[in-house]
């Protein structure tokens, strides 16, 4: 019987996915407490010997480590496809399993309402202070600490959508609502997006920037986007504006915006994504404007579901029609072939 | 000259404050450290003699209490209008303003942005656990103590808005944007609303809270509406479900919400206001799924000034035409005398 391999979290009961694939594959549990451990049980008489595709869940790096060139040369040649859990993939290494000819799934859309509505609730509490409105009235401060002069309505400002992807537009969708007015900055321009959304290109990427209160990041971490909010781009920004992060912490120069959280230049920050996560630079904690959430775009129960049954599915569909859906950008082609 | 006197925080310049009533009132300044100083002053000789009228903000009670029955006995007979900065007035004794023949106005629309967007706020927080996530990422528990299956999408739940004003009216097309379905219990229909906010009248009670996701309050303190929401309405909710209060803490029946916190019966609540601010129940301290805040919900500088310019927009009407606009309902009859 053919193998799949479950290799990080499920809300799913085992048993639930068992079913899902039964008479189509057998289905192993990958509860290796180290990649030592994970790399030796693929090797012939392994348990995890023979698998041709895995559901692969970022928890699974707590345990061994991120899918790097090492572990995709340890599950080639026998694995052909990997369904990840999540609309970012920045923890498998795309190249690596396109040159073993393994094709990489991931869950885009499944993620959007819930990544959106946490980049809302980021970009409220950044402009009215409500992380340090709780932490003042826990600690018997009511609100004596606090001054509505640096609070501000969402209504009528301005929310620069940096990616208007399923994410970023699903934010749009929220933020429209209050009304705010809604810019974004993409490489082109995106096909269907409604009227009020109004493009930038990169020729006016500063004009972009200079319009923006709230500037919330919705591209994805590449090569090519590390760093990408750099301090010149945070530096145009206009004083007192917001950054919101619910994409990768690595996108944007952490260092550049506390110093201009230090300086001033920055009126608040709400980030939920930190460069090296579960690590959180301690300086954000001396921030009495900054709201830190741990990494929760995507966790609630609704979310986790709807993407791990997509990523299920595809891996199903992989095994019973040579092909999933939600096939990465990268590997398209590779797919194709 | 006539005077009018500013009794209580202004975002506005005092000097800004006296333009404004320049050539028709002097306008003096409440100062008073407490209840005593201040009822001296009334008096003939005193610094607050013969002032026709005044601006009222909640802040004053602080130094000289709220407004009961015997400060309106000493503003009486020379006061003839209260121009009160908010759009709940339960600390200005209105029946005593009536017998003395003084006309309240308060500030209706100008807050409903503001508080409406703390109510959405609070529901984001208490439906994805946002409160104590971010307390966990603060204290490095990154977010090792919580269980997404604890945490909801706002999307397709149910919204049950008690007291469809303008802020209910305000969080019905800010949460419909998800959407969310929206229900809503009035003693009367709402004229004019729209058709996704589905009417539930009183018989109906227990329908609308068998219903709800979300209960979100918008109703006046009234003397009728204290612990309006009673242990008997608390437990008609389904299990799991989330209250969210941004009106006034004694509509709800305190100790009920703590015991259903208590037993599991509420998932989650997210409060802004409570029965004896700024004292805080301890006890909501310990719930994990508490969202606090420090009664927020106008506190941005855009709805702080909005009110105020309200406010003294109603008093220099009265000084001028004789009458102001956003008269309370108690008070509507007076006026028209």
């Amino acid at each position: 019987m053919t193998r799949v391999m479950i290799c990080g979290d499920l809300v799913w009961a085992h048993r639930e996915c068992s079913d899902m694939f039964r008479g189509v594959a057998d289905v192993v549990v990958m509860d290796s407490p180290n990649r030592e451990h994970f790399l030796a049980n693929l090797k012939p008489g392994g348990k995890y010997e023979g698998i041709v595709g895995l559901y692969r869940h970022n928890v699974s790096a707590d345990y061994i480590g991120v899918f790097d060139q090492e572990i995709i040369n340890a599950l080639a040649p026998s694995v052909k496809w990997i369904a990840h859990n999540g609309a970012g993939y920045d923890q498998i290494d795309v190249a690596a399993c396109k040159e073993k000819g393994i094709t990489v799934s991931n869950t885009p859309g499944a993620v959007d309402d819930a990544t959106a509505t946490t980049a809302l609730y980021l970009m409220i509490s950044a402009l009215r202070q409500y992380a340090k409105a709780e932490r003042d009235v826990r600690s018997g401060l009511w609100k004596s600490q606090l001054k509505s002069g640096n609070a501000h309505d969402a209504t009528g400002r301005t929310l620069a959508i940096l990616g208007l992807g399923g994410i970023g537009f699903r934010l749009a969708e929220l933020a429209h609502a209050f009304p705010m007015r809604i810019i974004y900055h993409n490489r082109r321009k995106v096909e269907g997006a409604p009227d009020w959304c109004e493009y930038f290109p990169t020729e006016k990427l500063d004009e972009f920037l200079a319009q923006a209160d709230v500037l919330s990041v919705h591209v994805p971490l590449r090569k090519e986007t590390e760093g990408f909010v750099s301090e010149s781009m945070i530096r145009k920004l206009k004083k007192g504006s917001i950054i919101v992060n619910t994409a990768r912490g690595k996108v944007i120069d952490e260092d550049a915006m506390i110093r201009a959280l230090e300086d001033g230049h920055l009126g608040a920050v709400g980030l939920d994504v930190y460069p090296n996560e579960p690590e959180v630079n301690p300086k954000f904690f001396e921030f009495p404007n900054a709201t830190l959430l741990p990494h929760m775009g995507t966790e609630t129960c609704d979310s986790q579901k709807k993407m791990e049954i997509r990523a299920l599915a595809n891996l199903l569909d992989y095994l019973k029609k040579g092909k999933g859906s939600d096939i990465i950008p990268e590997h398209a082609l590779l797919a194709k072939i």
